[in-house]
């Protein structure tokens, strides 16, 4: 089932469903260091009654920290907190949605996450599946969801994935690594308090921005390109200079990074990510690659494509002591570089924007496998 | 009852209503050379039942043109063309709600504005009157709009004045000049096709250019200005100085302005407009000049407040061999002189932003007769 629906989305031409893509853009944001505060009386509008609560969705490094007891609960609102240090499952989802439905007898109010792109995807995708059927699986792709999903707050607290403001939320499934992409994805509202990224450790803080920088790169040296998406991926492009090799002070930069975050997510509305995305699904899919830290690892290589971005990447390294690590794919097998091989190449979307439509002349299993030796 | 609302409304502190302003954006948007074509499907699922129409207030610019044949009526749908030879008006807006509220048993599906600024301030607030009594100048100030309008479309024919994303709609009243701010006044859906502004004069294309040229340089240099609405007025200014001073070819430079008053209009969230808007709105009040010549008349003598950006709005002139209108003012008796100034001083947000919080302190009525006596 599954399989069979993600290979008949796999079959439209992808760009056709870019080209005048009614893009949805979250209705709602609301910006400001000490903007969180403002969640209490945003909620209350939206509140259906005593026994239908708001759920909040936070990752767990917050757990004995101060930001919980700002969380405005009150009747039978609940926080779940949860771990960031894996990739978002679709089980993840079904557990939450099974836990959620079982504990509740009416459909919450809201959904609230709390965290980085791990926490926000889930909320998207818990909202989705509490008014629709079946598994998180079953919805990976392109356009499955039809029943609009509960209304659901997107609040960062670490920035760049650009989660807050997309109409995607990717899942690690058994057999994909696969966004559900829908209009009924995109956030019902976000929260963007700057004060919320200070604690953010710097291998983090990196690794996610760097997200950010090389979803600009490559969206501006894609096919797929137009005006819109050009406009917010150079923005959020120039924003992420300011912050990685600018000479901020820590408000302003994560101001900027929150803004960048921002922009190079609107970007993606009619363009694409391309080689260092694709190849970076084949590691998480595998190894359980954190993403930021996965697209890092294959763009570092990519200067065949890339040349002036990798070169950008590689001084932002430098400045800010990040080491990568290395020999991650040292102990893989053939099958295993065949798997990661396989995942990659599927996201064809990706491949298209970032060599043209005859990007399967372009490109093939073995030049894969040969980047994915050296990571 | 109106003055007795506008006063109560100059009345908040106007910062406070900015700072965690939780902004309405557009929920829908799509872009791209032959977009307009993607109406008809955008439409259909909004239509309510075939006695209720799609209302299409079109530029009558177009009444001899091909566009109207490309609008999708259907059922007992309506195209009104309307001037925009003046500035829109509160009796207008009035007139045409009653106009359809007389021909129509039921409500619209919808109201779609076609046309640039005017026409897309009487669509959104033609949408407002239909759901919500009384007169158009019972709006006019800061939320004072209870009941959702029914569903509104923008689609720009000139781009600049950033009218398709904000949350205002600027209407000239009996007495004031002043817009209905509110979250129901933003468009449900905007359709940003850059072949529709094609054939714009060029003295209207320059104007209304720098309509949003003049917005950047005034909230940038405003004490509202946070990073949200610093990233977007940072890129609407450089599309601004690529249209107006660069060397695009004609379809980019169409894409990038269309972009610029887009990102123009958004930089407007948590900023403020400043001394050549304030002083702008009085001469439309009293001569009824047109918002974007009437900023350019106003900008020109601003270098004691904007000495880079009117530098640079003289070299654009000059590139573009655009004259301003000289005596505008020059017959005008000291009445006519206090009346303008009263309507620009009103505007206290837009001077606290230009000027700081002691801003009557640093200007008076003395100052701007003499300002207005150039122009």
């Amino acid at each position: 089932m599954k399989t069979g629906q993600y290979y008949k989305v796999e079959s439209v031409p992808p760009r056709r469903l870019k080209k005048f893509m009614n893009f949805p853009m979250v209705p709602r944001v609301v910006f400001g260091n000490g903007s969180f505060d403002q969640l209490g009386g945003i909620l209350m509008s939206k509140r259906k009654h005593s026994e239908a609560p708001f759920i909040f969705l936070v990752d767990d490094v917050f757990e004995s920290k101060r930001l919980p007891e700002r969380i405005p609960l009150i009747f039978n609102d609940q926080i779940i907190f949860v771990s960031a240090n894996e990739e978002p499952k679709t089980y993840q989802v079904d557990a939450l949605v099974n836990k959620i439905k079982e504990e509740f007898s009416d459909l919450p109010s809201g959904i609230v996450g709390i965290g980085g792109g791990t926490l926000l995807d889930l909320a998207k995708a818990v909202s989705i599946l509490l008014t629709n059927e079946g598994s998180a699986t079953d919805y990976q792709g392109w356009d499955l969801v039809d029943t609009p999903a509960v209304y659901h707050v997107g609040i960062p607290t670490i920035s760049g994935t650009g989660a807050e403001v997309s109409r995607t939320t990717v899942l690690l499934g058994p057999e994909k690594k696969l966004g559900i992409n829908s209009d009924h994805t995109t956030f019902d509202q976000v929260v963007l308090d700057p004060e919320l990224i200070q604690d953010v450790p710097l291998e983090q803080w990196f690794y996610t921005g760097m997200d950010c920088f090389i979803h600009c790169i490559e969206s501006l040296n894609g096919t797929y390109l137009n005006a819109f998406s050009q406009s917010y991926g150079e923005k959020a492009l120039e924003l992420c200079k300011e912050v990685y090799l600018g000479d901020l002070g820590p408000a302003e930069s994560r101001d900027k990074l929150m803004m960048a975050s921002w922009h190079g997510g609107m970007s993606i509305a009619y363009s694409q990510v391309g080689v260092a995305h694709a190849m970076s699904y084949g590691l998480s899919y595998l190894l359980g690659v954190r993403h930021g830290i996965g697209n890092c690892l294959v763009f570092q290589h990519l200067e065949e494509y890339y040349p002036k971005g990798v070169a950008l990447f590689q001084t932002m390294r430098e400045k800010h002591g990040i080491e990568l690590p290395k020999g991650i794919c040292a102990g893989l097998t053939e099958t295993d570089l065949d798997i990661m091989v396989s995942v990659a190449l599927d996201l064809a979307p990706l491949w298209e924007n970032a060599l043209g439509v005859r990007w399967r002349d372009k490109i093939g299993p073995e030049k894969l496998k040969s980047i994915y030796r050296k990571i």
